[in-house]
């Protein structure tokens, strides 16, 4: 069950930005596993991809279709193979599926973007794409946004999608955004992928910037268990329809909706976690530096005696103060650290507080959302990460789950 | 269950080293939580302990006391309360036991090297030492290594210990060490701790070397769950009363004899892993250098996705990629990288092999003890570690045990 999670009832149609889903049966039977997204001419695009060094054929490809054309006028997603692992064979097929579609429209391969999510090691299959193809350009339309959500999902238990509309210029620039995913990453049956769209008009390179800015706090800035995808990609479209160009004077604006959009997105994929029962803030203040901040954030976030501490609304600070003296970090004084468990004081420069009690923790890691607030007093800046909690469902899940 | 691994029946007693086990009641009733080893006069010491930042009282006055005094009399033992997270008052309570010890035997307390393991977070009581430290002393014997493996443990499940013979110059020298934990941590009820005696003369600036090269490839290539503990700690003995001197001239055959001992405390702590079912080795070779080698080990060790496929017997190798993918070492060249589960090979030069089938996998992921090797192709230098598997019952155990 996810925490506090529930699907999109309704998602803002994109101007310029048409989508369709169809069931191809690459995999799943009886559900839709193949989806398209169409940018209208002139759009432009911006990705971000895994940085796991065995990442998957269509990853590779992608990033190369993006470097040559930042206009690209389809993505194309199956779910159910990922198509990775799959060495040179791999990637024929990924440029295949891409080949196919643009023979469909006369386009050229480049003009499409490949994603795969789900099995690893295993072959695409390209029949199902050349009888699905021309039906998911035949279905094309702008309001299918809630359909392609539920077509990308793999270990998913709820689509994931947001919706947001801003004034620039005076004129509306509407955002939605949809992600799969359901721990950072669970390279038998999912991995995480997302596709936001706008309807501004916005310079690629800009726009990858904006990308940029926004993953380091969103996508960026979460862990269920560590585990790096070798597919995970997320792709930024502005169709520019809304006659609004975004330029470095108006760019804040755009660039706190995107923010917006992406942390909405990023926090879905926590809450619908493998097994995940609690939904955890982790919070670094007073650091000497963002990347200490981070190290210690994520060293806590992964730690599994942390996690399953967590599940079981343990307030074992014990084990907060393990993790925090193990991160890899240099000269960090203990004497000077204050910990909080949501309102609740632990600890006041490196020593236990008298006035804290085990019912006060108790009550505090009872509740489903959980921040853990760290203070080094060392430093002014801040970080921010979100994560899960580690339970048998989680073991369930990936042990008891064969591909 | 541990895997393969059964409480050793006798353990050789060291000459000039003497131990006890008495029940003090600090934590646990009705069972032998204080343990005194006793080292003769003139006999050395070398000692290594946790990096966590966040170390417990006892390891900051062990470290001072060894830097002080290389030749101490006493290690003092306690299971049940780490002394971990108790601020100044910690120290304070640290120091009160060795200054009892000292007083009842007429030492300096720096003569005095203190442990504890057990729950983190709570005062140490002082009343169990004054009260049964004098009846420990009373009762120290040659003969009582498996009391005192037995007295150290909290969440173990058997005791620990190994004991080896090797002749150098002509003469006899006994190697016995005993070893407790369950987890590379546990820091609510376990950490590591390791004690190693020999009855050779080794100088203590030599021993301490000794036993650094002796921890790289035994306590140093171990992890269960990543969590470092706050209470670590392993002290290498030496007596002096076999009549043999350790020099650099025949300082090989006796690091050969104190490895394998490691080694073996080592192994024994993998095998009684927190829930594990899976005895697992990672070998990765070919690689440019050591660190190199380790890191991607450990990553894959680490890896809840690995350790979870390992659990469920699952040949889920595209879980060992992705693990392996997501090391953080550069210039990784997938292209030249071959794999084995066993003896059987899954990947030659980056390219799944056509001749693998999932049911030779299958035969190799069955056996309780794995063996995942890793060849880069890249270099001539190789590493190995030990590691179990994330099972339900290692949830079981951290989750719902509550201090």
């Amino acid at each position: 069950m996810p925490v506090n999670l529930q699907a999109p009832k309704s998602l803002l149609p994109v101007k310029g930005v048409t989508l369709s889903a169809v069931t191809a049966n690459i995999r799943y039977k009886n559900r839709n596993d193949l989806v398209l997204i169409n940018l209208s001419e002139g759009g432009s695009a911006a990705g971000v991809f895994t940085r796991n060094k065995f990442c998957a054929a269509p990853v590779t490809l992608c990033r190369q279709h993006l470097s040559e054309n930042t206009s690209p006028r389809y993505l194309l997603i199956n779910a159910g193979n990922a198509n990775a692992g799959t060495g040179e064979k791999g990637l024929h097929n990924a440029q295949q599926t891409c080949a196919m579609l643009a023979d469909l429209n006369d386009l050229h391969p480049n003009d499409i973007l490949p994603f795969s999510t789900g099995v690893i090691g295993e072959q695409l299959p390209l029949e199902p794409f050349e009888e699905s193809l021309p039906q998911a350009v035949e279905q094309l339309a702008e309001d299918n946004w809630i359909l392609a959500a539920e077509g990308i999902m793999t270990t998913d238990t709820v689509a994931k999608g947001v919706s947001e509309q801003i004034e620039i210029d005076g004129k509306t620039v509407t955002v939605t955004g949809i992600a799969k995913g359901s721990g950072m990453i669970e390279p038998n049956m999912a991995t995480l992928l997302a596709y936001v769209a706008c309807d501004a008009d916005v310079e690629a390179e800009l726009l990858q910037q904006v990308l940029n800015e926004a993953v380091a706090d969103s996508f960026n800035a979460i862990t269920v268990d560590a585990d790096t995808s070798t597919n995970d990609s997320l792709v930024l479209l502005a169709s520019g329809q809304a006659g609004v160009t975004i330029t470095e004077n108006n760019r804040a604006a755009f660039q706190q909706v995107i923010n917006k959009v992406c942390q909405q997105l990023a926090q879905a994929i926590i809450r619908d976690a493998e097994g995940a029962t609690k939904f955890v803030t982790i919070e670094v203040e007073s650091a000497p530096d963002r990347e200490y901040a981070r190290e210690i954030a994520y060293t806590v976030a992964r730690s599994p005696l942390v996690k399953t501490a967590l599940f079981a609304s343990d307030p074992n600070w014990g084990r907060l103060l393990m993790a925090i003296g193990r991160s890899n970090v240099d000269d960090l004084d203990v004497s000077k650290l204050s910990l909080w468990l949501g309102d609740t004081q632990l600890l006041a420069s490196g020593e236990p507080l008298e006035s804290y009690t085990e019912e006060q923790g108790q009550i505090e890691m009872n509740q489903e959302e959980i921040t853990i607030r760290i203070a080094l007093n060392a430093g002014n800046t801040a970080a921010r990460i979100w994560t899960s909690d580690l339970s048998h469902e989680y073991v369930t899940i990936n042990a008891e789950y064969r591909s």
